[in-house]
């Protein structure tokens, strides 16, 4: 769909998705930092589609499950009570990452076996 | 007026302050990241009052000019031009910060010499 | 999900969940009219998954169909043409409430018969 | 300035604003319940406004300051501690409400002896 | 279920309904433009069903693609990247009416012949 | 405060800055329509700096009153009663530009004679 988006020849909105990919890329602060900051930002926004994007984008930059509760904590905090469905679904696909992950490595060690 | 809430004797809004300053604790992720993503939330969520708090904490945390204005960028990228508004008041109290720190970093010289 | 979220350590999370569960007990309001307020607010900020668990909250708390007409119409004329659609799955979720309560009903007056 | 958006001519305007007025009247819920509800919706919602008209409605309908903090509370769990600045202006226009009452009530007791 | 709504007795929600369709009337402005304003209030507030709407409403009132693109980056720009998802499904609506106005219009032209 | 922000070595926070003026061009849509857009927007998101920006380049555009108070019931009826405080706010800059504008024509008038 982005790419359709993209092919609608407006310009602006082709250089509106490309401040949003650079605003996450490394610089004065790191790119797992600014994850976050997508994160905590898409959490108390209540954007479920955003908030799954940042997770995995997390996953990534190896956000430890520690990290993601204490950046989650702080965005219910200051979101409410309204931000806990969207809180679900965020715990909800950072297990589905965490399986993923396990499946891919246990297949890349038993390959090298 | 924090005092005159938290005298009104309904413990579970003194709880919820105490859960908020708890939330800015260093822990899994540190104090300076835990206040940009209270700064960011801020910023998205389009609170001066809060963004004034969490500027001030991370001023005290040792953010940087070049880290606040990655992190202004992503607050301006997610939330958009308008929370622009928002994002100037923020940089204004930057500003204020960072002159009365020079101002005292200079007198506490000049009381040295 | 609930369970996984309590049962991932982060003390304050559990906290928090334990604020939002009292903030709706009986006290100088009755749990009623808390609900009622959970409930506009939940259609004011647009969650589905709150007003949902808030209407089945407020049947249970004895909520008429004509308070409920009310309390949505606070919420729809502070909220705006915003909320219809959320209006709408509301209606649809107290009915459905009302359709388990008459067949719950039906069922037991024919238990006793 | 309510007059002059009234005299534009804009007659659908005026109906919503009638639709807002009649919104508080009493009815299946009472108008204290009502203006509870308008007060939640409008701390949620982060309006200092709305907030400021609501405390004074729920003043004259005697809502009592454990009603109050009760009140909100729910509002603060809902929607986060980006609600604190607003909650902190409400609690002082409630103790400014409280302050004009007990002058008011007092010179009219020293009116009578 | 804007028929149950409306059957519910609730005079004010009823006349709610009304002002809201009457907003998009012909008038001062034409019809095209305030469906336009539709879409982009509903596309800064992130409502997938009123978005829709809109979009079906601006494809009847005659509104070309580059029109459709400029105020979607209207939105985009004020909204910021928070409103991308949507974005996306308001395009998807779009290219759907397209699809669908093409298939009637060559069924049209097929039966002539 | 801009040239502050601009000066601030953060290149993408000065893209986004540039995208935000050119999203009110002439193109498909008249600079009108967008600051119309603009304006509906802001009203519906509630920023007032933003809504005295769109009304004064509004009133630069050529909109009459009739336009003005057409599109503030768009936003009214979109956005709730939560708008009203912007609403009158907006209502009262409109009336200061259009004092301003017959000060500024009578005064051209008075040059010429």
């Amino acid at each position: 769909m982005n790419r359709k988006i993209l092919s609608s020849g407006n310009l602006q909105i082709q250089r509106f998705f490309n401040l949003d990919t650079r605003a996450y890329e490394e610089g004065a602060l790191s790119s797992k930092v600014k994850e976050l900051l997508g994160l905590v930002a898409s959490l108390v926004l209540r954007c479920d589609d955003c908030i799954t994007y940042h997770v995995i984008r997390c996953v990534e930059e190896g956000v430890s499950d520690a990290e993601f509760f204490e950046a989650f904590n702080v965005g219910l905090v200051v979101g409410g009570s309204i931000t806990i469905p969207h809180l679900r679904r965020a715990v909800q696909r950072l297990e589905e990452c965490r399986t993923l992950n396990k499946r891919h490595l246990s297949r890349r060690r038993h390959d090298k076996e």
